[in-house]
């Protein structure tokens, strides 16, 4: 699937190479692919592609923990499928995605699987991977669990707590799946909003006849996000199992995640670009397809201090790696709901602008170095996955993706020069310092110039081994626990009468 | 029902009145079981009866808001029926109990009371009062709650999170209940902990081979009792109704309390006797009879900092009355759990010792003053369920229930000298240094001089009216939330065709 | 000094007697000065002054904690006197202030209450009480502190942390300030800034050119006075003595207090009807003489959301009672400052408009009951300062200092029309909804129908006895601490040469 | 210096490499000092020295980032010495320390700079760095702060707090101080505890009697480490420079750096071995030698749940790197204190069992992964003062400082087999698992079965340059904030009289 001049190999020269660890000036070479040499002053080979990238930065690809392309939800289809939604991502500076696999009730994980799989490797142009969500439990589901496991590169599984009725499993289904997962060596991923009182709260507004898109966030409050986050965790560390939550948006969920962190649970946090970059006042416009446009589960929240306060919990490591939840509906889609908000399909950009977003919050805030940015954005994710340091580092043997940043270098993100298939992005305006002038997807420039230049199909599907980084030390936490779980051994009860004829 | 003796009419001299907001040397007259006067230098009448509390504390009489006396659970009978319960209860300075109607699932809520109301009124030696328990949820349910509310002098509701398939009601369920509780001026009551998880959690210990007491803390840990606290709070506040949590046995459900009032939040914490005076240790002792009379839900936590660490919550307001969930087996009683601990029949003594207990736990180490005391195991308590001051003061028209106090009189606990119908004390061998040395209900003495005096079937039932203290400004929060949830006005969605053509 | 028309005595007929435990419908008769009578239908005797409160709430006199009337200070002195501000104080419904005594370091803390208490009297219209800074220490500013307890009626004595160079004390000055305080049963008061960084910031601030009134919050940010509240607290606490944090302004502080608090240490915070009223953000104002109108210490935070957290924690007890730092400076007072911020005379108005700013912004919020109204307002601060229930509560026997509450009348409040001698209100344009229609005085209409009818120098010096409601359980928690402090008990150290000879 | 057999060059077979962010099976090749390769099967060239490692791990040579080694302290010396501090070092897989020059008060820093140098240089078996005490403030002072820092390879300086009279600087010296420090790129250190009060708290306890070396913990307690820890950072952060707290012995120290780290300041917290492994509890210890031995500042914490908290800290990243404050005295110099402890010399031993202690506690209680104990001992250590990924790391191009641990190797800790040369070890009879059996510094063995093959005086200064990692951002955070620091423009005030004749 490669075109004539994709060969794998160019040459980086004069970039400040920059990783989680520290940053340093270096040329690096990337050969077939594979990064063989970082070093200062490497002399290219005759015909070799060389780059200048003075004054730039090379970051390791960015990885975005969380995608749904082509997603058939609430009776349509997400429009960013995996060729558009890839291209978006190499456009920013994105190289690697995880994308979910959803099954519905009751159908086989692994003929999902297989039709997600399939969709994917007929159109990505980067690397990717695939998570499974799990929206029922039985036998079957444990069983092809396994085989997602140990056969198909599957090492996360994710539960809604939210979507009653449809993906939602209870508390004892959780707990089931939790154990599987542990079992498994497999990451447990959560959703997390209360859907019984998303449910209610839902009902409450229609008949409060609040209909339009600002009933979604006020259908689900922050409070019915953290408590939602608190419970699962509470669960998941009731079998000792590392837990995932994925799309964190309020500061009060946040607070939950750091509170269990603090006592030494394994937990991590994802947040994702739109919680970031923007805030959920948007829901409130008087245009309804511009607040529309905003609606997502859980919801970007209103609150104005939510953004900065993620990117300070992201700084510090409370949470852990950005992804987008890009869904992306067009507005007649989205129009589906437009008397009713609960029928809005639910999702919103996020692939391309992700690492600039970052970048604009985080590092031009004098929040996150550029070390944390590269944690934030790669490297963390990478290692949570079980993919490091073939993704998210820039070192001998690595994978050759890499991004040339600019961080001096400005754009004004939009809708008419973004590279989505959605008609509208919730960065309309805003202007980021800071972007990919080039991205390297296996050795070979995929953007430059402002042009894509990526080969469709051409990405590979990354099996993620089980009992990643986040199983580290599992084993010596339930030795410790099981010693606490110890039998008093005790005289059988003996009642009066007993006791006094055995006297 | 009254003795010969029982005039209800007593002159108390010299003693130190102690409320919740001061204390200061009076004589205090009571006439007719109606305090008269509260003044220096009170001339006794003739005839009249005249006690000498020179260097003594006059107390309220002490409110136990949890009770279960003469429980059917599990299979039997709790042995303190409201007979023995209220004698020991006036022997150790409390002189008003709140138990529990606990209909079955399916049960007329009406026809449950009736029973337990009729059960009470024919044995209680003081006055009295209702909590219903909510175990489902029906047409019926709602319906009757309004009449209980509106005839039958009850203002508070309970709801399960534990005892799954029996007790236990959903989210769905306690959202439903707790709105009704709103509409109705009656304060939610909830019994936190996660259901699901502790029944997961006794499959997994019958399955280690843990079938003696210390599985039932071990199966329904601290985490599982702050996870439901958390929750049941969310959800009250979804509807702004008032929500009490019984039996706060943690420090991290007293946290949870804690950080949600910090919110504003409308919610108030009961810690017990028990985890306020013990630890949950005992459940690993060796000798089975022992370790099984600690057993109740949730259980008595073994960290020993979490009596100290209730303590200080109570003394600054954010745990508020203090229960004793008295509910007592015999030893040949828990012994249907001998094998297995999930059929213990759970609860511990309390009421009687439960003054003394807080005295020495708070007033003795310096944590509470005398006026916390007061507030702590009267006052408040008389607010919160609004029998307030007829309960809960000493003043001029409130009833004449007074505890003579002496706080340098010790004694030291005992099965053998308490007052309680069961075989065994949770407090054994502990010396308290502050005791009731005279009871006194609706002005007659109880309790003196070590022996009681009461009349069984003289208590009567106090009615308690809706709409109570803690509902004060809940309909200005409503307001306030109200404006918050306003409908954004906006043009119907027009598609781009209808645009283009309408233009 | 009476008028002929003062008799003290007064029928109020048909009010709501609002308490801080409960509030109910009753009339209250005051005869010479004292509540004589609370109950319904009370018969007017002849020639009675009889008032109607039909609808409306009555309210023991407010208490201000924190004034500064006719203050020498940055070489002024404040505008509104003792008879001024006392007029402002009853016509918002505050019959109760406790200004302060500020010797000058090396000055006789005895002349300074005699100068001031010989101020105060000639002029007071209602009663007021003195509490005595401490800025500087020797052995007679130690032996004049038992004085002014043992024979001025003084209980309270406030260090300045801030104000170096003037009237700042050290932390070795302050432990010892602390120790002599708790040997005498006095409250020690703390303004806490931390002074030492307020002066480098404020060189800082006009070096960098800035010299106006924003200046002034930019040098002493929240953090210097969250720094300085929790040293203060840690070295009171070192020594188990009482402490109480004077015009709590931002949540930083409060955040301080509570945590503390939540330890068990015995501290209490006052917040100020500025804080509680509006937002620092004033100090931007660009019309200089409105932003220099704004300037006090420690400053009022531009953070929006402060005014309602410190109401959150008023409202749970966490902060207790509402001063206002009454201090104010005409314009061209202010205007000594107006090339230098740090020259602009320190103060704001309060004391008139208290009542009602906490009303609107407690109570018209939910935040806040009625009774935790008149907690915070009033009966708090009778306790803390220990004139409770002489003060601070509507009994039969309290001094009848009554305010008669219309919750449903508004007012907007305006330089225009208040009766501060200042002339700016930086309450101005606000509409508040409950004022005080009528205020009485020890029995005597001291303002009704929007008319002062108040007699200078009327009011009464009011002791204030030492070892107050703050005091109790101290001696306790020395003993319990004080057990901690044992001395192991050890054979002497012996060299090894000695250890063998000695065998 | 070096030996005959000194070659700098070994190869290392089958180990598992783990860095701190991931481990994984590999040869390492250390040529002439300095990692060469490191990859599978690398062959041996001829004549090299092969160890095998085999099931052991290769961790990045551990890093002390405290020590005072021989240093000149209340009147005597400490006794492990330059030679003999870094043999213990070695013996327990620690390769690099970095000790403290301490001035006198007066003193040139750079006399004591060269003093402390010519010491170490003639002595260590490892390499080494100097931070410098900075204990008065001076023109001078802040000049040869900029020599150090330019010419002698200086990068952080620490302030005491504690110490009254001797190396304690008040808050302004401090603040003038930390201002420097950030001038010229270099960390600011702080010894945290409120001096004052723990002079104060000193003088009480010999004034109660107790005079014993439990005087020393009473009369410092937690609580003064706390608030000198949050005073040090709202320092610090309000000249927006780097903090790093020396040797963080409470969680009270802790939970203050955690709550600053969430509000995004930037601080780091060093806990110590003595802290992490043991508690403060042996200073009741009834024999005066031993309770003496565990006197060192702030103090080992008696409460036993710290060492597990600070862990927990620790092992997300809220506390830093560890070190151990390893500063020896005899018990016949100790006795200096012996019938007063303040005159105790302050210190215990720390540097051979930090890594095992730090093991043991850590990765074997399942807190710790084992890149998180490499971060922790390690790495962290190197990017905060600025000598990684020469210092901290396994890879090419890195220092040969490489310890071979066996996690399944065990020993007992015990005066009698440790090298250091005091007379006691406050880890007696701790067995650990997990130790270094091979220890290599600059490729060389220093330390192998057992026995110690270093070179005295072998060992190098590393200059550690300014402007590390840790100010990384901070020119961007100053950016924002001074965004803020804006001066409102106005037109001058005017009285009222000119701005009536201006009109």
């Amino acid at each position: 699937m490669l075109r004539v001049d994709q060969t794998g190999t160019i040459l980086i020269k004069n970039g400040t190479v920059v990783n989680d660890d520290r940053y340093f000036k270096s040329d690096v070479l990337v050969e077939n692919g594979i990064i063989k040499e970082i070093s200062k002053n490497i002399e290219p080979k005759e015909g070799i592609k060389v780059v200048d990238a003075t004054d730039k930065l090379l970051l390791p690809g960015g990885i975005d923990t969380h995608t749904h392309f082509q997603l058939p939800f609430m009776g349509t289809v997400s429009v960013d499928d995996f060729d558009i939604g890839t291209q978006a991502a190499v456009a920013g500076g994105t190289t690697f995605i995880i994308d979910f696999v959803i099954p519905t009730r009751g159908q086989s994980l692994l003929e999902a699987y297989d039709q997600w799989k399939k969709w994917a490797d007929e159109k990505v142009n980067c690397d990717y991977s695939l998570h499974v969500a799990i929206t029922w439990w039985s036998e079957q589901v444990s069983r092809e669990m396994e085989i997602l496991v140990k056969e198909r590169g599957v090492n996360s599984f994710k539960c809604f707590m939210a979507y009653k009725n449809s993906f939602m499993v209870t508390d004892q289904e959780m707990y089931h799946i939790f154990k599987r997962c542990k079992e498994l060596g497999a990451i447990a991923q959560v959703h997390a909003e209360n859907g019984d009182m998303v449910f209610e709260g839902q009902k409450k507004m229609l008949e409060m006849g609040i209909t339009g898109p600002e009933g979604h966030e006020l259908s689900r409050p922050e409070a019915l996000e953290a408590e939602a986050t608190n419970r699962a965790i509470v669960i998941a560390d009731s079998v000792c199992t590392p837990v995932y939550i994925v799309h964190v948006q309020s500061i009060g969920a946040a607070d939950v995640i750091c509170k269990h962190r603090k006592e030494g649970v394994r937990v991590y946090g994802e947040p994702i670009a739109a919680g970031l970059g923007v805030d959920g006042s948007h829901m409130w416009n008087h245009d309804w397809r511009h607040a529309a446009a905003f609606v997502m589960g859980p919801p970007i929240r209103p609150d104005p201090r939510t953004k900065g306060v993620l990117m300070d919990y992201l700084a510090r490591g409370d949470l852990d790696c950005v992804g987008t939840d890009n869904c992306t509906f067009c507005a007649d889609q989205k129009a589906m709901g437009k008397d009713d908000f609960t029928k809005i399909p639910n999702g919103v950009n996020g692939v391309e602008d992700r690492m600039s977003i970052v970048w604009e919050n985080g590092v031009n805030t004098g929040k996150l170095t550029w070390c944390q940015f590269v944690r934030a954005t790669s490297s963390e994710a990478a290692r949570i996955f079980n993919i490091y340091p073939r993704k998210g580092r820039i070192d001998v043997g690595c994978d050759g993706d890499i991004v040339i940043w600019d961080p001096n270098q400005s754009k004004t993100i939009s809708k008419d020069t973004h590279h989505h298939a959605v008609d509208f992005n919730i960065f309309e305006g805003i202007k980021v310092t800071g972007i990919a002038v080039t991205t390297i997807v296996a050795g070979n420039i995929v953007w430059s110039d402002n042009k894509l230049s990526c080969v469709k199909g051409s990405g590979r599907f990354v099996p993620r081994p089980p009992f990643g980084p986040v199983f580290d030390g599992i084993e010596q936490r339930d030795k410790v626990r099981n010693e606490l779980l110890r039998k008093v051994d005790r005289k059988p009860y003996e009642d009066d009468n007993t006791k006094n004829s055995s006297k």
